[in-house]
């Protein structure tokens, strides 16, 4: 049985489209998930980007929400362009590594990511995060602050960091041991890289 | 029957995976097309990239040539990574706009593209553009200098104009009437909304 580390970005719209995606296609194909988010503003900031390449090239922005559309209808996903982007994911993300921890990761990352691209609601507040936690039945003010203490909050750093150490470069990314694949429209690649007899391995 | 223009950049390897398959696949879909070879330099340049991104952001161009080798073996098409990234598609894609008022636009682009990206060839050198024209049983040496006279030579500037203004960003670009499919992963897409009956438009 293969495995894929699944690289989210709470803020990426098209890691919406695989976060919605991503665990039936997976249960079918027997392969297992490993949630790895973690923060494109450090990447992004190291190439000279002070915010999204979506807002940098304004052609390419305004490609992206057309193509977010017409996939999100393609798919049968839910979806509502933001009124502000991009949104900070920076206390989401901590959040998110908290939950994969403790079991409840891929849930939390689902829901907080329906409310910022289904919702438009703004995935940085304190009481929108502590909704989300508490619908998944947890007590949302307490593991909120539990998740940015200082212990606990350099876990984002940690994940950031492996992730240039992989030189990912943008979200959502798909590694199956050394492989990269980068994009939702590659997840499919992805879980067919992860179940490809080990035999049958690539040679060009 | 529907219509894509295909605004293909010559020396963007994923035009070439287009390139390769587009013509099957639009005879099958009943979908006419129309070449619309540009350059993409200017647009490069007017955001400031002085050469191909895959150059200046080099984890997202060593992820491209192994996303491209994975692609072309899945795809059933020969490539081999050229040794010299970006070469110059100026004076080829100059031919291949008066080979598309001519009618061998499309298999000039398709041999001097196998040129490049399966056999490496410097699509800027006058010779190799010469024995591609020749193959095609045309006077190489006359047609390439009748494709880079003054008076023909501004057909480049024009359809690279025309794709500014559509805000055309990168290769390959499909559009659809105005809806605008930019990858070859959008190939299969853009056929797709070719071919949607006129009353079943997009309503999100």
């Amino acid at each position: 049985m293969g495995t894929i580390d699944f690289w989210c970005e709470l803020a990426s719209p098209y890691t919406y489209l695989s976060v919605c995606r991503i665990e039936a296609l997976a249960t079918e194909a027997h392969v297992s998930l490993r949630w790895r988010p973690f923060s494109l503003h450090p990447i992004f900031k190291a190439v000279g980007w002070q915010t999204s390449p979506f807002e940098i090239y304004a052609d390419k922005g305004r490609y992206m929400w057309r193509d977010m559309e017409r996939e999100a209808d393609r798919l049968g996903i839910p979806f509502r362009r933001p009124t502000v982007f991009p949104r900070n994911s920076v206390p989401a993300s901590k959040i998110a590594l908290l939950g994969v921890e403790r079991g409840w990761g891929a849930l939390f990352i689902r829901k907080v990511m329906q409310a910022h691209f289904e919702g438009d609601r703004d995935i940085a507040s304190p009481a929108v995060l502590e909704s989300v936690l508490d619908e998944l039945g947890l007590d949302g003010a307490t593991v909120r602050q539990e998740a940015v203490a200082t212990a606990q909050s350099s876990a984002l750093r940690r994940s950031t960091e492996e992730a240039i150490r992989l030189r990912i470069f943008g979200a959502p990314t798909f590694m199956v041991g050394e492989e990269m694949f980068w994009g939702n429209d590659r997840l499919e690649n992805a879980l067919d890289w992860a179940t490809r007899p080990s035999n049958a391995k690539y040679d060009p």
